[in-house]
């Protein structure tokens, strides 16, 4: 295992998969000085060559590729899902730490495989960014710690969104390759919820809805969890672009932005317009890092940006109502309502960062581990599973 | 059975009990031209002077007096809970027809019994006013049954308030006796849900909260639902006076007045306050009718008031989301977004007396009656069973 010393260089990241993972992360990457982007690894010609000239690193065909020929400290995966376990075996077998996008793995098989892999070769595995990651969570969280407000006893979270009908590849809308809301959103609110409430989910009870047969994936669920410690939490969630619960939220979006609400209606037609000539997946290769319909983050987009959410989290302890936005918590307790409010973001999702160089530098159990990251692919596999038998699952792989 | 020809005359009420509930219903009793008080029932003495002095009409200290001297088309039953059965008993026996205030009863054998009570006398009976009534609600029904956005497939309801720091009788925080959110809020919820789904809830899943040893009756819960037609829905409920989702309707109240946003927060300051001298039960009663703190309906008070709502409401059909709120329903289409404006109530809650005269003068079963109350009632009993057995609940008494 190699690490750098963080007081002296910032740690060398070579990052796998350049598609819209890794285009989101980029102004991360960019802006953190605690880490830098020397190298990649993509099949995509246009992408590798896009990166070698922004970055000045090499850009390879294969993760094996990259590590027979570049020296560096964490290997960032942003592939499809499918990919994950080989490419986290490879990086384990050169003794890399991993920053990981979710989801780790489809199954817990995968996922057993993966935390064998990691604990054997001693390195560090973040998986994330997921909005249990944001600082309002972060600080709603610490919040419920301090036992302020007493004990935490309910949570409700609800997000209604447009993400069925951003341009997807085939894979996106098939279940059974990690496509749909329940992998890929169910995912962000579990992940708030076990952070507010302590992790271990006991059982839950969930209802999906595919309601497109021309995109046959989960775009929708409704969950109760029965949660340890006598906590309760609800999850609601809609991807098919219809209420836009930013509103909710400030009209801030999902990234901190502010939110522009005359496209977000928009959505099925302008899908429409842009797939009458070409196939959906490349309009969406084309906006993705190294096509030719790609914006490279703009520096100043910070300037604007609050921190990122996943619509309304309302957070019970017995004395106060917390409520996280993106730019700070609501309190409303017995006797008062005041907002904490944050300071903006210098670098968006720095908490990730924060959460991979403290586990590295100190030696720590990451939280958003491989173990914490089975505990919330557990929950959403049990959605599908309560929703297709009508009935409660228990759950058995949490941790706190 | 006696009936008015509606045509000539409008319908006489006896009221019994002349508490909160009467309060509330007060504005609908003056304002609709199709009914009219004419004698009332309650042991309090300053609530019969005040009735007497406004409406003319006699006000005895029993139903049984009230029947026994008065000739009525309809008794409206306002009293707490406990009472029901009897004076229900009491008003079928002189073929009266009913309009009752909801929890019917606290279980499910009263509730048979009152059935056989009904059905027997061959008097209509309508349990309202909740919720489910509101003309908002009606015309998501109505928008649903269309088909006109496909199926309905889930619904979303949430809804934070000050109910359990509102001045209360001891039996009001007694679980056993009808008190806490359960009989008095979910109920609302419930009827929404069935309301707008069909009626027929198969199971549930819940939580409850007892969050204030001082209050020891449930608060708080987290409901799923699993209902007939592949739709699924959640009920999110505090009353804990923290969070005020007034907010998310546009600062209106649950009266479907503008929301005064500065005296919620002050909900235990007040109770505290109040209660320094005297019983919360006298101040209480101090302010309900007849009481030294209790104001007359103002005659202008409609000016202002649009629909009553219970919080946040988003029904998801295939092809939509529909928001019903205070003014209208907000409807999010697959291609537009647009608001079904409602015009402003003449009359609040004139549905009620809508659905009692139809069921009286075209000798219909109205929608709310003895057995939807039954079936509302089981929804509220399972959520407290499922709550405390930690378990999913099947319900057997569901109508649509």
């Amino acid at each position: 295992m190699k690490t750098t010393n963080f007081d002296n260089k910032p740690m060398r990241i070579g990052a796998v998969g350049l598609g819209r993972a890794f285009s989101i992360m980029l102004p991360t990457f960019n802006l953190d000085p605690r880490i830098i982007l020397v190298s990649a690894a993509d099949p995509r010609g246009e992408a590798r060559s896009l990166f070698e000239k922004i970055f000045k690193g090499r850009a390879y065909k294969s993760i094996e590729a990259l590590l027979d020929n570049e020296d560096v400290d964490v290997i960032y995966i942003g592939t499809p899902v499918g990919s994950h376990l080989d490419q986290i075996a490879a990086a384990c077998a050169a003794g890399k730490h991993l920053l990981v996008e979710k989801p780790m793995a489809l199954t817990l098989e995968d996922s057993k495989q993966i935390i064998q892999l990691v604990e054997s070769a001693g390195v560090k595995m973040v998986v994330g960014h997921s909005h249990g990651f944001d600082k309002p969570i972060q600080k709603t969280r610490e919040m419920i710690e301090s036992q302020k407000y007493g004990p935490l006893r309910m949570i409700s979270t609800l997000n209604y969104t447009n993400f069925l009908y951003r341009p997807r590849r085939p894979d996106e809308l098939s279940t059974t390759e990690g496509g749909g809301v329940i992998f890929s959103q169910a995912a962000h609110q579990v992940d708030i919820i076990r952070t507010l409430s302590g992790g271990n989910i006991r059982t839950l009870r969930a209802g999906t809805g595919k309601w497109d047969k021309h995109r046959p994936t989960e775009g929708a669920y409704n969950v109760f969890f029965n949660i340890d410690n006598e906590i309760n939490a609800t999850a609601t969630y809609s991807g098919y672009a219809h209420f836009d619960s930013d509103e909710l939220m400030e009209w801030r979006a999902e990234s901190g932005k502010p939110k522009d609400t005359t496209t977000y209606w928009q959505t099925r037609r302008e899908l429409n317009l842009k797939t009458q000539n070409t196939s959906e997946e490349q309009v969406k290769f084309s906006q993705t890092f190294g096509g030719q319909n790609y914006n490279l983050p703009n520096k100043n987009e910070q300037v604007d940006k609050l921190h990122e959410h996943f619509g309304l989290v309302i957070a019970s302890c017995e004395h106060a109502d917390l409520r996280p936005m993106s730019g700070g918590v609501y309190v409303y307790s017995d006797n008062e309502r005041t907002f904490e409010k944050l300071e903006k973001p210098q670098v968006p999702r720095a908490e990730v960062i924060d959460e991979l160089i403290k586990s590295i530098f100190q030696n720590e159990n990451p939280r958003h581990n491989a173990r914490w990251a089975m505990a919330n692919l557990e929950a959403c596999l049990a959605i599908i599973e309560s929703a297709k038998k009508e009935k409660e699952v228990s759950l058995v792989h949490q941790i706190s």
